[in-house]
């Protein structure tokens, strides 16, 4: 099956899909309809096509692809860096001192500054609630100033990379693997998928794929239930998110006490740990009043917490009791896994191994699916692109 | 009207001015003839029409653009990279140590083996008198050497991002600013600007912002009045230059007690801080002496010094004063303003606001200047080259 | 003589050659066939000459070369930024923390995480004796089982950048340098080439260097002689191997107890510094007991050691004692230069300033070499490849 064969059912697919994405940015997937996230999702299968089949996607001779990592990233940066490499645009990243409250005027002026060549800034912003989705929308309104002023001579697409709320670039890349396995989007109708916490020794990690994956699954009929101990709960408006996708999907979305009660039949599961609800409070108010520098100490008392709940670890006895035995195990990498990169950790190492290969090829979804982002916001018309370098045919690799 | 009647008249203009740049570099404008300059802004002004109009600049198919910032830089950073990714340049930096001296044998070797594929060497030092420019003329001489000892395959052109007498990229830009504003540098004959100090709370800054502009806009026939308090003078010779530079135009070079004395009547104000005199010589000698380390602390006594003169604000009494109270204002950003970046600073939040987008535009033009001085340096007939891309109009972002 | 002219007799002896190297790694000089060897030259040659006469060598349309530098480097960074921008690979740098060991599901994840459009890792890691090499091989074992499971799409070749016990990448520099000179690789037969230690009051050097020098030069008929203070031995499988290459090359390889004695009637002297044995191997030791905190200390200690050995400087009268007083003089850089870059070094200020612009084209081949590795690791038919890009001509700079 030729490359051409694979990419042109998808285009008609995309064909049928009405979105607005165009000169927008993508910070939540909840302010986007089903079609604008289908679109993603599509361009991302086929750029990813394109690839394995040789295919040129450069759709830019130049330009800029800003990152802006406000939390530590490896896995991100290369997913950006290589989305950007994948579409013809150049990196550049802006180091930002972390820790910092930016002021508005600053940010307009720089998110001006660094765009006038400008076509996607990507920014990582997660670690303090209330901080990191505001920050990406106050950059976001600067651009569209800068373009309504003539300032800009296009207007750049803000891709969020991680806030406080959500971490699309994850969830998305989540659904396409679902996609892959079950064989449509379709297919995930009725899956029952267990969103739960689970033990970690390292630092007080976000709480944005959690709730990135609560809000999206439960939009495609599956059955979601979360699970955390006490003190782990998620910001509340991402609560009531899921449950009204799960209202008007036909899905569910509920919440149980203990890893043990949501992996029951569970057809997939995705522990994670996540940091308490307070402390990302705390850390917040600290950054606030300028003792950002107190962060740390606060995540040492954060991690002391956690020791109770050392027990929700996936182990192989209760991945015996998902769905015959054999749920798909989920994991946005890197995990901690018991004996291996840690003492006692999220998950058995057993378990991890007989699904590591998965994992990868769960994440390996990631730079299409912002690569995807970038041409659903900067091209009025993606499929007649994509249709473009689909005709043209120009090797990404030389015979 | 289409790209290519608005760029054929610049690229007349551009045919009939002599630039013996090609092969050379650009560190200070007045070692530059007037059609040198009036090339490089020609250039840059076709670059932006090519930007603008979606055709694509990439002269270059691969090759490095280097850059070394021996002083903090978020704006020069991106355009610099800006102007590489616009001519299919790949960036590179080279992160030396701040405030050391360079040996010798050291800058010539290091040039040499960064530069076996580079076009253009981006440097800025501007820090300590004496040393930037003369770093720049070592680095120079280093590149020319192995040039013509057959080391390098191509001559790069180092690309003065800011020294200590001049900031030729930033003047350049502002130059460019002028001209779209009133038309023609024909037009800028009889304005008069105010290039005056202005009090801010931050780190003793470089020189070469107002030493740039005295020396430039006096070439085209303009009024240029420099007004500071005292122990806040420029270079000895770049005032000589620019007092030359004034009396061969037909402009004059004017030196006021006060800000106030300096606004009247004027038609651009450029109101700006920089350190005191004996500071930035203090500066040197610490690097010399191999006390960097003291720098900051000197640092600190310079900014109490400027508490002095608080009241060097441009307030909105001020702006009154100008020509019908309505002259344009400049700053090379980012500015001190008053009660938002700072308790007081060096413009006051109305005054700024009003010319805020006026400002980001003036800063719009230098990515494209830094490109016009690497074609102008690395292309012996730039025209040709530049009906060449027009003639092809390959896309810079498909359709 | 045309660049085609040039090429035409290189594109032949490339097709006579048996090279294995398609979806491998570069890692160790005596792990490759003498025609892969020749293989990496010739094209290394190739691409030289390409950018020479201005055709694009630009083999990729984007794709990542990563780098992954865990010891300090400018010329070896340039370098391979240089190759990737010559082939068309985005250059993304993964900035781990240095002295640390890597565990094996850290490495096997990392590696496959930054690697899905990745063609080329490159990595230095030297300073730890039994880690480097180590540290490449787990790597390139984890990259290959990421592309046999369907994770990678495509195979990324593994380029060492420096490790404990080679260094091909300057070595296979040295030998094109080498080639360039005497006019052919037959034409090294017999000519005798002095590794030897030299005095540095910097750093406790890696080893890789001689080691890559002794095991490679042997192969081509050369008179090997190594020469170095008791206690500043190589790694002893690379004496063996060096032994075996000489021996079956018929050539020599033999040790002598001075400089005085290698430099006499030698070709070629190659006088260098590295630390001493037992301080690689205490090294290590802290290293691995979670001391590397204490390394500085050591190395302070080495230099102390080191001191004994002043007189290991490569002099004038040194110099004379070589074949009719004119031996080429080599070095990798940077020299430790005597009363210029230092009080006493490895080498006189005279002799140095003699070969200068020698040692500066003895570097300027490795950015090709590491092209040359990459096209030869990712390239099928490198020579079909080359003679595409050749009746293109593509045009690396516009006219």
């Amino acid at each position: 099956m030729t490359t051409a064969d694979k990419v042109r059912p998808l285009l008609d697919r995309l064909g049928a899909l009405h979105s607005g994405l165009f000169q927008k940015d993508f910070l939540l997937t909840w302010e986007q309809t089903d079609d604008e996230l289908k679109s993603v999702i599509t361009i991302a299968e086929i750029l990813e096509h394109f690839w394995k089949g040789n295919i040129s996607a450069r759709v830019f001779n130049g330009g800029l692809a800003v990152s802006n990592f406000r939390d530590n990233s490896t896995r991100t940066r290369f997913s950006f860096a290589s989305a950007a490499s994948l579409l013809g645009l150049n990196t550049q990243d802006i180091d930002e001192a972390k820790s910092q409250v930016a002021h508005g005027e600053t940010v307009r002026e720089t998110a001006n500054m660094i765009s006038f060549l400008t076509e996607a800034y990507g920014i990582r912003d997660d670690l303090f609630l209330g901080e990191g989705h505001k920050y990406m929308s106050d950059v976001s309104t600067a651009l569209q100033q800068g373009y309504e002023e003539g300032v800009l001579p296009q207007r750049p697409a803000v891709i969020n990379l991680q806030c406080d709320l959500d971490h699309p670039t994850q969830s998305c890349s989540d659904l396409m693997h679902l996609q892959a396995m079950y064989g449509s989007l379709e297919a995930l109708r009725g899956k029952k998928l267990a969103m739960t916490w689970a033990y970690s020794p390292s630092y007080g990690k976000p709480l944005s794929v959690p709730q990135g994956i609560c809000t999206l699954m439960t939009r495609f009929g599956m059955d979601v239930v979360l699970a955390h101990p006490e003190g782990y709960d998620l910001v509340p408006e991402t609560i009531e998110i899921s449950k009204k996708h799960a209202a008007a999907s036909g899905g569910t979305f509920t919440v149980a006490n203990s890893m043990e009660e949501a992996f029951i039949d569970a057809d997939i599961v995705y522990p994670k740990s996540w940091a308490p609800w307070t402390v990302m409070q705390e850390r917040t108010s600290l950054l606030r009043s300028g003792q950002g520098n107190k962060v740390q100490e606060l995540e040492k008392k954060a991690l002391e917490n956690n020791l109770k709940y050392r027990n929700w670890e996936c182990t192989e006895a209760l991945m015996s009791q998902t769905k015959g035995g054999k749920a798909h195990y989920m994991h946005c990498l890197p995990a901690d896994i018991s004996e291996v990169s840690c003492k006692e950790g999220e998950v058995a190492a057993s378990v991890f191994d007989r699904y590591r290969a998965e994992t990868y090829q769960e994440a390996s979804h990631k730079l299409y699916v912002i690569a995807a982002m970038i041409m659903a916001t900067r091209f009025e018309n993606p499929k007649a692109t994509l249709e473009g370098l689909l005709a043209k045919a120009t090797p990404r690799k030389l015979a």
